[in-house]
């Protein structure tokens, strides 16, 4: 059974998320429906890199999709993306994975990225994409608040309650805080992450930029192992996954 | 009776132009009713650098607003802000107008940015933002065959039928085509343009791109003074106003 490589850029306010809900479309149904044209009727298995929180926006996620028989992958990418039109879905490109290779456990990184709107006015070209802040942040001091979650750390202070990972320990690998005119964009790169961790690592360093709290208080957040200490959770529609990394293929 | 200077930020998708239609919500409208919570709920009266076609966005485009009384500017964009929520629609900026400072006369130049996304797959993070082209597009020879309007020129070949300009004379400062990655960002910089005129150009180039035409042809269809000769309209969604100059204020 030929399993495809797919890199997969969506909107993800039109989705659930990447897994199968009850409650309306998600990424992965999207693209099992549309597979089931390659595949006799028949709904083919698929996997992401992860799950994808409602809302989070894809520029490059990996997936993978099984079907019971071998096409060229570029009709596997051109079929997908004729049978999910009008969806705001686009993949972007579809290989022969190669043996052995999981879209979910094969990963050994990910890279996200969070966009702040910084200004007063609200967003209108990049509603949805944004999280809109009116009052000025200070995008150094987040930067240096930032540094002290780098490393390897119990981040149970950033972690959501339904979080099914089995242990808090992550390595947070880069995080990153630049301003690029009114827009603050942060990046996040790790092995994995905790449910919700980027969103409340954000969410935190929003407290940070409004001059609430210093990289002290993070650094005793962190310390803490406790999710009441830290900051909100900013608003999934903020963020993009942008890339993930595989030691094969 | 005070002039109120607008910088307006809108996603041209949720709009049938600037001006107000009877077939649905205008920017003008939508304007006139946020700034009526200013003017003891009489619509104030406006006008905006131009009209702006059905679709196309705006990044920073001029406007002005006459109300009844003197607020202060901050004021006003923020309460023109309010009243227009959700709307992806945004008042950047509000300033007391110079005298005799009209958005529209008083403009001096006008600059659109024109993005084709030229890639296999289809738009899905730039949905309704770019004029999707699959096959390969030669931005070089478009870019060359581009230099051959720029100059005055009676610019018939790219007006539409319903232009109410009173001359099809133009000067054309800049056009400019550069690929950036997957995408294709054409710029074109005038005093003023023809009804269409910019997309009537980027349909134009987009057959140079293909290998249709060369710069020859282009120069050609300028020459005949026919819009039969020149090519489609491109998409009203590719199309963002980017900036308008000013003499005075």
């Amino acid at each position: 059974m030929p399993r495809y490589r797919l890199t997969l850029e969506f909107d993800g306010s039109a989705f659930v998320g990447w897994q199968r809900q009850a409650n309306g479309l998600s990424v992965q149904q999207a693209i099992e429906e549309a597979g089931a044209h390659l595949n006799g009727g028949v709904l083919p298995a698929s996997a992401a890199a992860g799950r994808t929180d409602a809302g989070v926006h894809a520029a490059a996620r990996p997936a993978q999709l099984d079907l019971d028989r071998a096409h060229a992958p570029d009709r596997v990418r051109d079929a997908l993306n004729f049978y999910t039109r009008p969806l705001p879905l686009a993949v972007l490109d579809a290989s022969l994975a190669p043996e052995d290779w999981h879209a979910r456990f094969s990963c050994t990184g990910r890279g996200y990225e969070y966009v702040i709107l910084n200004r007063r006015a609200p967003a209108a070209l990049a509603l949805g994409r944004v999280w809109h802040i009116p009052v000025p942040l200070d995008a150094a001091a987040m930067h240096a608040a930032a540094q002290r979650l780098v490393g390897q750390h119990d981040f149970s202070s950033f972690r959501a309650a339904e979080c099914q990972a089995k242990s808090p320990l992550k390595t947070l690998d880069e995080l990153l805080v630049a301003r690029d005119g009114e827009r603050i964009v942060i990046t996040a790169r790790a092995r994995s992450f905790l449910h919700h961790q980027v969103r409340n690592m954000v969410g935190t360093l929003a407290q940070v930029g409004r001059g609430r709290w210093g990289a002290g208080d993070v650094a005793a957040i962190l310390e803490a192992r406790d999710r009441r200490q830290a900051g909100e959770t900013a608003p999934a529609e903020g963020l993009t996954f942008k890339f993930a990394k595989y030691s094969k293929g």
